[in-house]
């Protein structure tokens, strides 16, 4: 899946000063990696990067990681910050199934913007809100678990708050249709406007652990 | 509020087989009221009482007792109801927030059909599905605590799962919208019909807490 369809798209990648490489060798030191110690906030599946580019220009005292598997978007992200610099932003080319070997205590907040809904219920643990997922990030969070999440699927959705709640998560902030709501602050992704645009509603909801006593 | 436009209606109402005029004297006793052990459901709020007598015709085994404070459409129910016998269901006039002072551990089901949503912050605690509500129904439950609640407005709907969430409800079935759905075996309410038919989603939940181990 490397080159799919954009030509020159690794070399691009690979010499992108955004793009952490030899990731595994970070796992447990991000913080280091960034040079001082503010939270860090990650997007699995950050696509063509608007949503967490935005961030990064946006919340400068807030690092942040986009994740994704998929060169052909990667090289999209790579091209919109072409003569930016935001030192808080990296990104980093894996497949969110090895997220626990990624990282270690050090993340603050999960995004997890218009998954794949993996509709099929053979495919239930491939959902990146499912219990299967939701066990992996246990072990990458610095300290109570934060997951903020938005999706058009309905099914999904459904699906994602069942399982969040299952797990131990409290709802912090849920929101049913953030274009009704005005929703404050929202940064949208490339998806979302599209999908918006169609007349769909944009589910969000914001949720939160603390941290286990021992 | 007893006679809102509506000629008649007392003398209606209180000459109804289907009005339990002295309920609570039959507070604790209400499977002898019915003079079986079936499980007793309740929908609170049953308005012109569409969605309770559908239900009371389809599912003969099951109990059923509307609850609703306006005469002025506990008549219309009973206009529905004139020359038909359903031994399985009885209709109350009272107010929700005395609910606790008519049953006593002998309610199997709650329905929360479309209430009112009470949209001012200070009204909080009239929604039918506020923890102070959801502490009242606690002393009416015969064993396991279930309630289905639907809703076209967004705001109740998730303002309430956060609270039934919060107050240790398990969710057993979620749908952001019935229609979308085909959702099987639904019975409308009146107002669900007019609200779907102007394109709004009809928002339910089905929600269960376990006995408590003592």
């Amino acid at each position: 899946m490397r080159l799919r369809n954009v030509k020159g798209a690794n070399e691009k990648i690979e010499s992108s000063p955004y793009v952490v490489l030899n990731y595994l060798d970070y796992k447990g030191k991000y913080h280091s990696l960034f040079s001082n110690n503010h939270p860090i906030h990650i997007e699995i599946g950050m696509g063509k990067g608007s949503f967490i580019i935005e961030n990064a220009k946006k919340y400068p005292d807030i690092n942040f990681i986009g994740i994704e598997k998929f060169d052909s978007v990667v090289v999209r992200a790579i091209e919109k910050l072409d003569g930016l610099d935001y030192p808080n932003l990296k990104i980093i080319r894996a497949d969110a199934t090895t997220i626990e070997e990624i990282f270690s205590k050090e993340i603050d907040t999960i995004y997890l913007n218009f998954s794949d809904p993996w509709p099929k219920n053979r495919h239930t643990n491939r959902r990146l809100s499912s219990t299967h997922f939701l066990k992996k990030y246990d072990s990458i969070f610095e300290g109570r678990k934060k997951i903020i999440m938005k999706t058009d699927n309905r099914h999904l959705f459904e699906f994602s708050l069942v399982e969040l709640v299952e797990y131990g998560y409290h709802i912090e902030n849920l929101c049913l249709d953030i274009y009704q709501e005005n929703f404050k602050d929202n940064i949208p992704t490339e998806y979302e406007i599209r999908f918006h645009n169609l007349g769909f509603p944009i589910y969000r909801v914001e949720v939160m652990k603390e941290v286990e006593k021992k």
